[in-house]
Parts: C-alpha cells; sequence; structure tokens
C-alpha cells in the first residue's frame, strides 16, 4: 500500500526514530524537548515553513502587526537541534504495520509517532458560506480578511447608495470566543479611532460591528463574571453585542439569524466566521488507518498517555486530540495545552527508552486572556480574576513573552508601543494576487445582486 | 465617449481641481506639497491603498522585513490635508476635452492633471521568459521572489539527484543596476550566512549566486570607481559576476546567456528579472488621447515645465517621464527626480494660479547608492565617492530618513538593528495563495522537464 516510487527521506541513523507532524504549538514543542535527547533522531514534517503564533493573528487581521511578526522560520527555532531534521511536505497517509508516514514526495519511517496538525474551520454542515465568511487560521486567511476590512472602507466612500454604503460598514463577527470578541474589539478600533481622519465622504463612526454568539454570554468557557466585563468593554467600544443567537443562514451580504421565535436580517458585505472548528485532515486518516476513535469534530480521542488505543507508538496531541480523562468535557484547544502536551510525550519517549513508565498526562491550568481593545483585557488566572487596563497588561506580557522565547520578536513590542501612542495601524495594506479590477467586479456582482432587505437589528 | 453610466466622484467645489494619476514618490510629493494650498482641491487616485518604499523592496524578497515595513497607507499620509481626497481605484482612460479621467468604478473632472504612473518590467519583447524570471516592482512580486528563494532550499534539502540539487542551489539575477546588486548580495548573505545550520542534508554553502550584467561593469550609471568596488564587495560575499554578458534565453531552469562569441549555459531554478523597464499603460493612453510623444520604452516625452506639448494643463512626472532638456540623455528613473518632479509641478501650478511663470524644471543631483551586503554600500554623492562600511552607515540613514519622513517607521531600524545583531531574517516566510500542493506539482513538472544540460559556467 506505501509508494515505493517516493524517494525515502528517513534519517540514515541508529538512533529511536520520532517524527511529528505539525510544526504548531504541540509539535514544536515536543520537538524542542526532544532535541536535548540524544538518544532519538527527530523529523518534524509541516507544510508550513514556519511556525504560526496563532494567539496574535486577529492582529495581522486588522493590520496592527505582519505576518512576520507572529511567525518563527521552523528551521530557524530548531536550527541549533543537531538531531532533528525539518521536511517541508503535507502527509497523506500513515501506514502502522511499515510503521511509515508518506508524505507528497516522499516516506519517512518512524519508531514513535507524534500527530500535531491541530483543527481548521467547520461552518457545521454549511460549506457554502465560507465565500462569504472566512475564518481566521492561516496567514493567507488573515490577509484575505484584512483585505476584505479594508476594502469595505474604501468601497463604501464610493460608494453612492446610502443603504450600500451602510452594508459596507457593517461588520459581522460569528462566534463570540477569544478570537471573535478580539476582532469585533479591534474592528470598532480601526472605525471609530484609527480610520475617523481618512475619509472625506463617508463617516467611518457610523461604522456598525456586531458579534453573534449562540450561547448567553460571550467568551462561555470562561467565568461568567469575566463574560460580563467583556460585554461591557465591548459595548462601550461600540460594538453591538448579540447573545442567544443562532446564525442560520449567510450570503454575500447578509446574515440571518435565529434569536429565539424571530429571524433576524442583518446586511452587511464583511462577515468573519469565528465559530466552529473541525479535525484537521489527519483525524480521519488515524481513524481509518489505526482504528482510531473519533469525536463528533473529527478529534481523536486519546488515552490518559496521550496515544492512540492499541498503537502505544503514535500519539495525538494539541487541538487535534481529545483528551477526556481529565474534566468531563475534553481540554480546551488552547496553546498552553498544546505546549504541555507536547512536552509530556517528549518525556515519555525518554522515559520509554529507559524502561520507565510515567503518570497519566495532566493539565496545569495556566489561565484564560482575552483582549478586547486597547487597554482593556480580562484575564483569569484560577486564583485571580480581573479585567480592564492591568489585565491588558498581562495580557500584552504574556504574549511577548512566549513570543520572544522562539524568536526574540522584540519588533512586536516596539510595534505596539508605537501603535499604541500613535494609534495608528502601519500593516493596513490590501494586498494580495486578486487585482484590483476582479475586486471590483466582485463589488458589481454583490451590487447586482443588492436588493432591498431590510435591517432590523438595531445599531 | 466618456461613460455617463459611472458615478461621477467629482470633490463638489468651487476650487482649483487637481487630479493626481499614482502614489509613488512623484504623486505623492506632489500631493504633499498641494495640501498646503487652500486654493486647491487635490484628488489622488492609486490602484493600491498604500505607498511603496520601492528602493527597500528587496529586502522583502530576501525575508529580511515586512510588506507593511516599507509601506504608508495613502489615507494616513494624507489625512491631515483637508483639501485631498484619494480614491482607491484604476485610470482606465483620460478625455482631454471634457478634462475627464475615466477609472474603474467612476470619473473625476480636473482642472489640472499630474500623471505619475511609473513604470514595469519590460523583456525585451521576450514575455515568455516571465514566468521562469519575475521582476521586482510590487509587494506581490516581493513574496513571490522570497517564495522561490527559500522554496529552492527546502527543495535542495529533499532532492536526491545531486545535479538537480545544485540547481535548486543556484540562483541567477538577470541585471546589474542597484536593484541586482543588492539582491545578489542578500541571496548571498541568506545562503552562506543565515541559512547556514538550518539544513541537515544540503550545505548552503555550495549556494551559487550570479549577477548577469550586459554591459562591462555594474551599476552601469554610478561612477566607474565605485562599480569596481561593488564587483570586488560582491565577490567577497560569493557572488560570481558576469559582465559583458547578454542573456538571449530563459527557460524554467536553464539561462542562455551570450559572452562575446559564446554561448553560455546556466543551470538554476530560481531566476529573478532586474533589467528593463516599459511605460505603466498610462503612456499609451497620453499617447493616444492627447498625442503625446513617447521615446522606445513608452515614456512621455515632456516639456521644460514637465507638461504636455500642446496640453498645458497635464503633466507627467516620475519614472514615466523621459525629461530631456537637461543632460544629453533623460534623467534616471529614480526616487529623487520624482519627488523633485512633484514638488514642482505643485509649485508650478500654485504660481500659475497667482497669474505667475516659473522658470523650467531642474534636477538637483542628490547622489547615488546601493547596498552590496551587511556593512558595505557604495556611494556617490558627486563631490564625493566613497565604499564600505561607512557607505553602508549612509545607506541607512538615507533610506529611514525618507521611511520615517511619511510614517515614522522606527520599526524598520529596529528590525536591522536586530537582524544585525543576530544576522537573522525573521520573514523568510513562504506564503502566498499558492497551496503547498500545487507547488510541489510544479517541482515536480520541472524534474519531469529535467535533461542533462551542461554547466559551462564556472563557480
Amino acid at each position: 500500500m506505501v509508494s515505493t516510487q517516493l524517494p525515502d527521506l528517513t534519517p540514515k541513523t541508529d538512533k529511536h526514530k520520532i517524527v511529528i507532524i505539525g510544526g504548531g504549538f504541540g509539535g514544536l514543542y515536543a520537538a524542542k524537548t526532544l532535541g536535548k535527547n540524544d538518544a532519538v533522531d527527530v523529523t518534524l514534517i509541516d507544510k508550513r515553513n514556519f511556525h504560526l503564533f496563532q494567539p496574535l493573528l486577529y492582529q495581522v487581521a486588522t493590520g496592527s502587526l505582519s505576518p512576520a511578526d507572529i511567525a518563527s522560520p521552523l528551521r530557524g527555532v530548531l536550527s541549533g537541534n543537531q538531531n532533528t531534521h525539518v521536511l517541508l511536505d503535507e502527509v497523506q497517509d500513515v501506514d502502522p504495520e511499515s510503521k511509515t508516514v508518506v508524505m507528497s514526495a516522499g516516506i519517512v519511517n518512524y519508531d514513535s509517532l507524534v500527530v500535531a496538525t491541530g483543527v481548521s474551520h467547520h461552518y457545521f454542515g454549511n460549506d457554502q458560506w465560507k465565500p462569504f465568511a472566512p475564518g481566521l487560521k492561516t496567514v493567507e486567511d488573515a490577509l484575505e480578511i484584512r483585505h476584505r476590512i479594508f476594502m469595505a472602507f474604501e468601497a463604501a466612500e464610493k460608494e453612492t447608495d446610502p443603504e450600500l454604503r451602510q452594508a459596507w460598514l457593517t461588520f459581522v463577527i460569528v462566534g463570540g470566543g477569544p478570537t471573535g470578541v478580539e476582532l469585533a474589539g479591534a474592528i470598532s478600533e480601526i472605525a471609530y479611532s484609527v480610520l475617523k481622519k481618512d475619509f472625506r465622504k463617508i463617516d467611518t463612526t457610523k461604522t456598525r460591528v456586531i458579534l453573534i454568539e449562540g450561547m448567553d454570554r460571550v467568551l462561555p468557557p470562561y467565568d461568567p463574571s469575566l463574560s460580563v466585563k467583556a460585554q461591557q468593554s465591548l459595548e462601550s467600544l461600540g460594538v453591538d453585542v448579540q447573545t442567544k443567537s443562532m446564525v442560520n443562514n449567510i450570503e454575500h451580504d447578509l446574515v440571518t439569524m435565529k434569536q429565539g421565535d424571530q429571524q433576524v436580517e442583518i446586511r452587511a458585505k464583511t462577515i468573519v466566521w469565528a465559530a466552529g472548528v473541525t479535525a484537521s485532515g489527519m483525524g480521519k486518516v488515524l481513524g481509518d488507518r489505526l482504528n482510531a476513535k473519533l469525536d463528533r469534530a473529527g478529534r481523536v480521542i486519546v488515552e490518559p498517555d496521550l496515544s492512540i488505543e492499541n498503537y502505544p507508538d503514535v500519539f495525538v496531541i494539541g487541538d487535534l486530540a481529545n483528551f477526556p480523562h481529565q474534566n468531563e468535557r475534553p481540554l480546551p484547544g488552547v496553546a498552553p495545552v498544546a505546549m504541555q502536551e507536547g512536552q509530556y510525550v517528549a518525556k515519555l519517549l525518554k522515559e520509554r527508552m529507559n524502561g520507565k513508565e510515567i503518570a497519566p498526562f495532566r493539565y496545569m491550568e495556566v489561565g484564560s486572556l482575552a483582549v478586547i481593545g486597547q487597554n482593556s483585557a480580562v484575564v483569569d488566572l484560577g486564583f485571580v480574576k480581573f479585567s480592564g487596563f492591568l489585565a491588558w497588561l498581562v495580557w500584552i506580557f504574556a504574549h511577548v513573552y512566549y513570543l520572544i522565547e522562539f524568536d526574540n520578536k522584540m519588533v512586536v513590542m516596539m510595534q505596539w508601543g508605537w501603535n499604541y501612542f500613535t494609534r495608528g495601524r502601519g500593516a493596513r495594506l490590501i494586498t494580495g494576487e486578486k487585482d484590483l479590477q476582479s475586486g471590483f467586479k466582485l463589488y458589481q456582482d454583490y451590487a447586482e445582486k443588492d436588493s432591498k432587505v431590510n435591517i432590523k437589528v438595531e445599531a
């Protein structure tokens, strides 16, 4: 079953060969920890050549930071680890019998395998919404959303029909988790502060930013008191927060949601999806080939030591793993969980080679953070919860601490300092392969489809 | 002839209406100067929403800087000028009778028109070379070249055939002007210093960087003594400089050049075009509609006051203008010329409204700079010529001075300082809409076409 036409890229070594798929927080922390272990040989496979600091991706989408500010080249991060190989490639299949990973352009054999390929967007079976409401997972997603946000103001400036102009000035974010909250806050700041003096025909303070959440509060996994604070902060920034609202249709410029028994329509040209996630394709591969148990979202339900049942040499970590052994629900899909899982597996492999076993994985809670805007955030450290300016400082320092761990990105700190004092957003470039012509063609298509739709949600 | 279906976006004003097409150095300096003139109303049209600091674009292409570091949002730069409107659109036509500029999505009337749309690449009639040898004019060009440079090392790492591996590790730059020299120096530094420890299978110091120039020396417009210094610096960085070499064919992985009577072939997967330029499409529009005189490259030959013959209200500035009245050859296509032309037209229009005339345009020489690598540059200030570390410092400060004029991009300075001490390149991300799959497909196509070709140029 494993194609032999592909070149064998297995490192020539007698050491225990560990293959890690995915260079996110989980895979990279596993690799970093294993890099100190002379008894093993590590191959890290990723389809991108960089590790992405996803918690700050929304700042790329809203023009505060550049992609390179939050990305570290994997080879650079791991260049000091002489036992570590990095391969830029995409995994297609795993054969547990021959212990082979099959990529697009080669194969690699493993003694132990760590799968850390994460999750992608999920539109709850409504993939037709995707072109109208992109999600935020990759650098390209962020640049696409940035393109749409800033192009919307440009289109509004040229629009002569007042109703269409307001549709260009309406932004809907679906999903009130940390990403949705952070995006909504940032778009409000753009409209009400950054761009205020930049246009001559439109008044950017007429912008509406609407955050839609299905549960009864934003930031549902956080403590309810912080959800209240977060909503207050968002509203003081001008965000229209709609809770207990289920989106049931998205069209090119129209979001329909259910609030109780009522259907409510919002006319908006820019819609961002920050709601569901689903397992990456490796979940299915592991299900098909290793009979791994999958949950409804396609994530792999792992054993207490993060391995797959009957395959003690194959581990799943990070967002792709569903670890049900600690709380009544799976551990949250956040960076600290992935990092700790990566470190755990590295330690387990080291001990196993010494003939020892270690205790099952246990996540050490480190707290939850979300930023709402300049000067405002919510922080839950378990023993203490707080919000406002102090929380914002904690948020800044927590993020810079992890950013500089890999790459000493002091530049991000400088950029933030600069943005803070100037209230500017230097990275609000509209770029991309799409040329302007096709951009405007899109607008014209939109314009042709436009019909009079009643906007029922109040500003 | 002017379509009336498009909305009229002319500002409602009784003032003298000036329309500027293009937000490069020429257009932006004209707009900045006119922004202080209360008697006029200015509309700046650009198809991008940012001004690009093109002299540093090669640093984006080689992963030292991010696009946002060298780009300033036009609206931000001009937000303080209450008399100035910015329109994001592409000009299709000009009607000198009705004094109308026709864009994709609207029309604007002018009393005076300033055209500053610059130049693009020119393959000397060999447009089939373009996909194999992209040029460097836009942010997208820079990201495409960055993609190819860093992907080449990734492909080499996985390549098992030694000859193909060397083709991946061979980089050809066509054109020995400032851009070509700067690119060649930067790629050498990447190979011999930045990436040295990052790969396990390939030795990046086996990389060959070949700079091809048709004239008998690099930097032909500079003083010959500086050309010698520049070539010495390049060679000390490991660049193979081939002068008096005319490229006469480019294929997907093969460059053929003529040296005297000999045909020489170089097998290289990464080829960058830094040679000819041609006028942007507006040159042809002005030729067709205003009978403007064009030179061989399609640039508009302007009057001594930068206007078009018989159209004293239409001016052409920057790279698109051929100004033959000062030296025996046109003024060079560099930023200082464009800036001074922009300021001149702004001043002329102000004086003309007061019934006065001003003297013909005259370019004040400010000197020539080119950087060869870390710690090395060449500088020609007219009264003094020098090279080496001091020249490099002059180069840095001259560029930062102009960068911060618009946007206070202190971050660039920080980033350079950081890169200087760490010898790192944080922005070496491989991004783009092309997914990895199609990237590898490209490689496979290449691989299939590969045949044994003798590499005749010595390393």
